[in-house]
């Protein structure tokens, strides 16, 4: 019995101390591992699925946009890394450096790549050579690495799993335009798959990516109070064409630059679903993107039809679509429940040789609780709708938390206080100077999150200098 | 008119230089592109979306048998990598060091994952402490560097893509089953998907991979008579558990190691569909694999009717499941044809003015080159069908093919005959001694690919040295 004891042991509480409820969670809902590689982690079965899950409904997406997926070399030689000045500053400090190959070493180092820019605008410069090899929207799946210092699972480590969209196109008004687009392809697939609020911005210039001319951005609200960006989107403008050299043929026969994007979303989206949605009994999936959206859990599972009964069950809601499965181990029914609830499924059915008597089953909401009494004939036509029910109540549940956790503030003495004492996003207007902004981070710890696209004016003057204020910004600490 | 000049030009015939030949249809089929990384490829869309539905195709296979996937760390560190001395003795000397993290050197220096037993070993150390949680059937999808000398695109590079399942097992009968089972379902992937006849067998002592108990391959045969090894499987009985001290509590209460497999397939299909399948046009790709099934291409589309009239055979053969394009661009119909052929499209479908006045099209193969006139309210209907005889009619080719290119010999001259006149498998028998296999890849280049399954006594004595036979085998030269 040392497992099952080990199983039970509670779940640190999130309102005594969030980020060893969040470990806890990541290790008991079986999400990863840790490696010998510090740093590095393992995902394991359950969150490798969300992962599938997750690529499988953006790849639909993009292509649905015309983006086409290649894959490029994972090393990148330290002359090609150099060649854009702002990008080589904020890369190069946190690379890994391969300088030996087999029992050689290297004439020139190669780095690891953190992001691609450079290795697709090196295949640019010789596949553009006339208008009519334009637009190329291309994406990977791969992963990359940065030399973080400080590292959590899914939130921040030194590999990750991502998709970064790399796009060129004639004309700047053609890049900002895809630029916008992906980055509402980011936002709908928050909002419609993880159940996830966002608010959409663009990023203040000392926030933007290294080489961009403007980076958008989406902005979520975890339920500790702390932002989480969770998806950005670049316009290069022609800056990477120039430093790369890349030009092409127009219609009027001339030799111009081409514009470029970019745009990535990463495995830090589970982090996400985690801080969202989960609560002191471990994860909570939304429906959309849980592996397995169904745990039948028999009762008395010897007693004679049960499990037969409960086989029948899980053929009718396949059938359906459901992505239900059978827990017959020989595990308490107690134990197994709370093994469905820290892993987050969304809905248990409980079926015991009384409710098969009375023609019944149980079913039980994993993000409210409440039990459903269902005649077994009915419950695979009714799961489903069930599932898009509990999906989009979580949806509103995340969102009411979120617009509870935003405080409007006008002067910098109600700033400070808000982010010492209400959690969450701040809103507050500002001049545009990055001394506020530098000021407000040293001073608060709080980042400006974004410039949201739909602006109010809720005062005239900077909440930090009180200049006169140029933009509302959401404001707030972040992961 | 430049770009459509350099377009036309021929591929050179593969029975002047199939190198030549691989290389220009590689490049024509714009499957890749040479990147800055010597020996590192660019995947271009139409390479990367056939590696895709290899994905989801082997993706689907894994999973009915049970397969879980998992991500682990892409960097193992030097010690790690040590502890089998015969997997680091294959590995180290072609693996890429990581020695710099950001601006520090690194304490440990980290080689990127040639392979990953090792970090497999490590976790699963960790994961396993009783029988109860065995078997584990793990896989997972990346890309793996070895620092190879030559390369070729595909075939040998220095970074590739593959799979790489490892699992864990309570019995050693458990292990072999399942590294036999895994071989089968590459078997049944080639022959039922990339219509590649394969022969399946076990590698000799000398073959066999760094570390396993037994080594077991599919061999497939080019078109110029060259053996590709297209998958492997390995039993590592329990070594790696020994070496890494996996242990587990058994039934009787007992501690000890489990037994373990892996098996990987890579890009390198990718050369096989090729070399099995493709023409002086250029690539050939079986109708089950193929991104875009069947080409629409106009003819005269600037007349009435004609482009809505494509449009409406898109829209019905969409509605049937086939993966068909229509090519609208403004290109001669010739140079669509030809484009179609060289990127391998199974079929191309011609619809001109008079056709649609006499209510047909043109469906012409890409296999045999065979027109067939269809009405154009049957070809959504019939097309299916089509596309099913032609998966069927290349296995078939290449099955007869690679039936006509096996020479069975009983004596070394012969032998020495065949490899240099007779491109294609030879059979003969094997007294099982080290020195014969030495002997014959350094007098004749020809190594053996494996002693297949099916065993024939095809002489009662060696083929090189005379001496009694133990087993028949399959040799050859190979890529």
């Amino acid at each position: 019995m040392a497992k099952e004891k080990k199983l039970v042991e509670q779940i640190t509480s999130m309102d005594v101390d969030f980020a060893q409820w969040y470990t806890d969670v990541v290790k008991k809902a079986e999400l990863i591992d840790y490696s010998s590689v510090k740093g590095c982690m393992i995902i394991k079965p359950a969150g490798y699925a969300i992962w599938e899950n997750i690529q499988k409904e953006l790849d639909r997406r993009f292509k649905e946009t015309g983006v086409e997926n290649v894959y490029m070399p994972m090393f990148i030689p330290e002359s090609l890394l150099e060649k854009e000045k702002d990008h080589v500053e904020g890369f190069a400090p946190e690379v890994a450096w391969v300088t030996h190959g087999g029992l050689q070493p290297l004439q020139e180092r190669l780095c690891v790549r953190p992001t691609s820019e450079t290795l697709f605008c090196d295949f640019y410069k010789n596949l553009i050579q006339s208008y009519r090899d334009l637009p190329k929207n291309y994406n990977q799946w791969c992963s990359v690495v940065r030399w973080e210092k400080e590292t959590r699972p899914f939130l921040r480590s030194r590999e990750f799993l991502w998709q970064e969209g790399h796009t060129i196109h004639a004309t700047a008004e053609e890049a900002e335009a895809r630029t916008l687009q992906m980055l509402n392809v980011y936002a709908d697939f928050l909002e419609d798959e993880l159940a996830i609020p966002v608010v959409k911005g663009q990023k203040t210039e000392k926030e933007k990516f290294a080489g961009a001319e403007a980076t958008y951005t989406i902005e979520a609200l975890m339920h500790d109070g702390k932002a989480l960006q969770s998806g950005t989107s670049h316009n290069f403008g022609d800056g990477f064409a120039k430093a790369f050299d890349i030009t092409y043929t127009d219609k009027n026969n001339q030799l111009v630059h081409p514009f470029q994007t970019s745009w990535g979303m990463t495995t830090r989206l589970i982090g996400a679903i985690i801080m969202v949605h989960g609560d002191d009994s471990g994860l909570k999936l939304p429906p959309h993107i849980a592996p397995v959206q169904a745990m039948i859990i028999p009762i008395r599972q010897q007693a004679e039809g049960v499990l037969e009964k409960a086989n029948e069950v899980l053929a009718a809601l396949g059938a359906k679509g459901v992505r239900a499965r059978l827990d017959d181990s020989d595990k308490s029914p107690g134990w197994k429940f709370s093994e469905q609830e820290m892993r987050g499924i969304p809905v248990r059915i409980e079926l015991g040789p009384k409710d098969i008597e009375a023609g019944q089953c149980v079913v039980v909401r994993r993000d409210t609780r409440e039990k459903i009494v269902m005649a077994l004939d009915e419950v695979a036509e009714k799961l489903p709708e069930l599932l898009e029910t509990i999906q989009k109540d979580m949806f509103e549940t995340a969102k009411a938390h979120r617009d509870a956790h935003i405080t409007d503030v006008t002067d910098y003495e109600t700033f400070k206080d808000a982010v010492e004492h209400k959690p969450g996003f701040i809103r507050g207007m500002w001049c545009g100077d990055q001394a506020c902004e530098d000021k407000i981070k040293e001073e608060t710890t709080a980042t400006s999150r974004c410039m949201p696209f739909v602006q109010e004016r809720i005062s005239d003057v900077c909440v930090c200098c009180g200049k006169p204020a140029k933009k509302l910004v959401f404001w707030g600490k972040a992961y």
